[in-house]
C-alpha cells in the first residue's frame, strides 16, 4: 500500500537563482500541505528558460504524484511558464472569457489601463483547467496527467495563497486518499541545542517508531519537532500525548509553547486574557518590539503604544531619563534601563513597561561595553529590574535575540504574577 | 568554449521542506556566486534521508561544476549529511585535532560544557578537507571529486557565511575560470509592471544582444534588473552605461535608486549627507519604521527618535493631537495625520516628521473606511502636508507599503528642498 501522496514544488524565476528575492511561496506551501497530510519531497528553484522548465516538468513527475510550480505567469516577456507547459502537453492556448473579465475588473477597479499584454493573461494552455484567481490577473491553471497532477500558480505570494487556499488545496485532497500525520511543536528558548539533546537523549531514543523528532535551532531558539505518521488516527494521538507529558517535565522553564506560535503570540495572549497594557521604550531595538507586537492583529487591545528614543536627547525629554544617570553610567546601562521601562510605564500608563539598551553593532562598542552588550528592562507597578545580556557580533542578531529576550522575560512575570 | 561554471545548491533539512523554517541560506548564496561570476542553475531543498543525499549528490554533480550543500551538520541524531557524504566516497572518518580545539574554545568563550555530541563534530570524511569555521562548531568541508566539487557547510546562516566568505568563494574563484557578468538595478516605485512593461517595450526589443532584462515586482515595487554576459568587460560595461542612459529617461520619477539599494537606506543616505534628522510618529505602522531605518547601522546619526501611538489616550497624550480631531474626524484622518507629523518633528526637535495613521487590518474597517484606508503626512519647519493612501485588505502588505510610501516622500522632499 501506497502510505504517501508525495508533492514536489517548484519555483521559477532567475531572480531567485541570483538570489534577488527571497522564495517564502515555498516555505509557506509546505506548511499547508503538511498540515493536509501531504509529503513534500523536494522543493526545487529554476531559472526562466524553457529547457530548465521541460526537464523540471518531466523530472518531478517521475518523483512525486504532484507538482506545484509558482512563477513565470506574469505579463512580461520573461514570463514563459504558460507557454512552455502548454509546449510540453503539446496544446494549443484557449482564449477564456471569464478569466478576462476577471482581469479587466481587476484593473478597473484599480483605476488602471488594461494593456495586449495583460489581454493574454487570458490565454490558458486548452487541456488546463482553469483557477479562477480574484486577487491577480494570472490564473492558476491544473493540468490532470494520468495519476499525476501539475499546478501552476502565480509567483506572487498573496496570489498564490489564494489560490492554494481556495482551489488547489481542496481539490488535492478530493483527488489523492492521504494518511494521517501530526505535528505536535514544543518550542524552547534559552538552552543550547546540544545540552538539550543530551538533557532528553534517553527519552529520544524509547520514541515508538511511529514518532520522530527534529531539532529546529534559529536565533537563541530551538524547537522541537515530534512527528508521527499513521493510518491510524486515535493511536497517533494517544502515542504523541503521552510521549509530550514526559517531555513537558524534562524540558522545564525552557519549554514555552506547546504549539509553533512565536513567543510575542503567547505573551499577547496572556496579555489579553489577564486584561493588562503594555508599553515599550528602545533604544537598541529601534522599534522592533513595538514592530513584532503591533504585527499581530488587535494588538491594541493591550499595547498602548512606545517610544523609540535614539538619541540621548530624546531618552531626557521624552522619557525622563536624568541627565546624571547619562553622564555618570552612559546611555547602555542598569541605571538608563531601569528609568526608562519605569517612566514609560507610567508615561503611557500601563501595567507593564519594558525597555532596551544597548550596542547592537557593528560600531560603538568599547573595551568595557562591547558590541552586544545590552541591558532590558521590565517595569510593574511594584518592581523594576534589569538584566544584563552579553550577546553577538552582529546587530540584526542582537535585536532579534534582545526582542524575544524581552518577551520570555514578560512572559515569566506574566506566569508568576497576579 | 564553456562560458559558465555551474553551480547547485543542495539545502537539506526536513525543516525546509516541513515549511518549519524560510531557507534565506540560498538566496544570500545566489547572490554572492552570482557577483562572482558562477551561474547559479539550480537550488534544491530534500529532507533529512540519506537516499534523498545520496541521489542529490549525484544528480546535481550530472548538472553543475560545483555543489554547495548547507545543513544537516548538527550535532544531533537527525543531522545525517556528514555520514553520507562519507559512505557516497566510500571513505572513513578522521577526527581533526584543530577542529576539536576550535569547538573546546567555543565552548569556553560560552562558558559551556563540551558534550560527547559536539566532540563527534570533528571527525572528517578522510577525503574532506577541513574548512576551518572560526564561529561555530560544525566544520565546513570541500571535496574534489574531478573537475567537480563539493562543499558541505553547517545550515546555520552566520556559520555559512563566514565560511561562504573566508573559504569557499576564493577557493571557487582559484579553481573555475568565470565569465565577466554585470548586473544593473535599476529600482521603480509606483507604476505597475504591466504598465512599466509598455513604457519600456521599444527599448528592451532593442537591447544588444549581450544584455537581458528581468522584472522583479514586490510590494508595490519593480526592480528592473539588466545582466550582461561577456568575456570583454569593458565593452560589457560600455554597452550596459549606454542602455542606463536611455532607460532613465524613460522611467523618469518612477526611478529612485540604480542600485539594488532599499529605499530606506537612500533616504538614510541623503539625510546624512544633508545634515538633517528624522523623527516619527506611528499608529497602523506600528514601529516598522523606525525599526526600518534603525536597521541600519549609524542610523543615530540622523534619526532622533519616535513614538508609537497604538491608543488615542497616547496620541493625545505623549503626541498632542487634539482631542477634538480625534473626536471630529477620527483616529484615521488628514487632520490627526497632520498634527502627529508636526507635533512629533517639534517634540522630537528635528527636521523632519512623518506619521502615519490608517486601518491596517483584518478588523477595523468601516464603510467609508475600509481596511487599506491610511493617511500618512511629511512636516518640516516650513510646511506640514497629508497624503491618503488607498491600499490593501492584508496587514502585512499594508504595512510595508506605507512605510515604502512615507521614504518615497521623504526622498522626493530630500531630493526637491534646500
Amino acid at each position: 500500500m501506497k502510505t504517501h501522496t508525495y508533492v514536489e514544488i517548484v519555483t521559477i524565476g532567475d531572480e531567485i537563482l541570483y538570489g534577488q528575492i527571497t522564495d517564502t511561496n515555498s516555505q509557506w506551501m509546505g506548511t499547508e500541505l503538511n498540515k493536509k497530510g501531504f509529503k513534500v519531497i523536494r522543493k526545487t528553484s529554476i531559472g526562466d528558460t524553457k529547457e530548465e522548465i521541460l526537464t523540471i516538468l518531466e523530472e518531478a513527475q517521475s518523483r512525486a504524484d504532484v507538482v506545484l510550480i509558482t512563477g513565470g505567469l506574469g505579463p512580461t516577456k520573461d514570463d514563459i511558464t504558460k507557454n512552455t507547459i502548454a509546449e510540453y502537453f503539446g496544446v494549443e492556448m484557449t482564449f477564456h472569457q471569464e478569466v478576462y473579465d476577471n482581469i479587466a475588473e481587476l484593473f478597473k477597479a484599480r483605476n488602471r489601463e488594461l494593456t495586449v499584454l495583460n489581454r493574454m493573461q487570458a490565454d490558458i494552455p486548452s487541456n488546463g483547467k482553469v483557477l479562477m484567481n480574484k486577487v491577480g490577473t494570472a490564473p492558476g491553471m491544473w493540468f490532470e496527467n494520468g495519476e499525476k497532477t501539475i499546478v501552476s500558480m502565480p509567483g506572487v505570494p498573496h496570489e498564490m495563497k489564494y489560490l492554494m487556499e481556495n482551489h488547489v488545496l481542496n481539490q488535492l485532497q478530493e483527488k489523492y486518499h492521504t494518511p494521517f500525520i501530526v505535528h505536535k511543536m514544543m518550542r524552547t528558548m534559552g538552552i543550547p541545542e546540544s545540552k538539550l539533546a543530551e538533557m532528553i537523549e534517553d527519552w529520544e531514543e524509547n520514541l515508538p517508531e511511529e514518532l520522530s523528532l527534529a531539532y529546529l535551532p534559529r536565533m537563541g531558539q530551538v524547537r522541537l519537532r515530534i512527528t508521527g505518521v499513521s493510518y491510524d488516527e486515535t493511536d497517533l494521538k494517544d502515542k504523541i500525548e503521552k510521549e509530550v507529558v514526559k517531555l513537558r517535565e524534562l524540558l522545564g522553564e525552557n519549554l514555552y509553547a506547546e504549539e509553533d506560535i512565536d513567543i510575542e503570540l503567547v505573551v499577547s495572549d496572556l496579555l489579553k486574557e489577564k486584561g493588562l497594557s503594555l508599553a515599550t521604550a528602545e533604544s537598541c531595538t529601534g522599534g522592533n518590539i513595538a514592530k513584532t507586537i503591533t504585527g499581530i492583529p488587535g494588538a491594541s487591545a493591550y499595547y498602548n503604544g512606545g517610544i523609540v528614543s535614539y538619541s540621548n536627547e530624546v531618552k531626557e525629554s521624552q522619557l525622563g531619563v536624568t541627565s546624571e544617570s547619562l553622564k555618570n553610567f552612559g546611555a547602555v546601562s542598569e541605571q538608563v534601563a531601569l528609568q526608562m521601562a519605569n517612566n514609560v510605564r507610567e508615561k503611557y500608563n500601563s501595567d507593564y513597561g519594558v525597555a532596551t539598551t544597548g550596542i547592537a553593532g557593528p560600531s560603538g562598542g568599547t573595551k568595557d561595553k562591547p558590541v552586544g552588550t545590552i541591558w532590558i528592562a521590565l517595569s510593574t507597578a511594584e518592581k523594576t529590574e534589569a538584566k544584563l545580556l552579553k550577546l553577538y557580533n552582529n546587530r540584526k542578531l542582537n535585536v532579534t535575540v534582545t526582542t524575544n529576550s524581552v518577551f520570555k522575560w514578560l512572559l515569566e512575570e506574566l506566569k508568576s504574577g497576579n
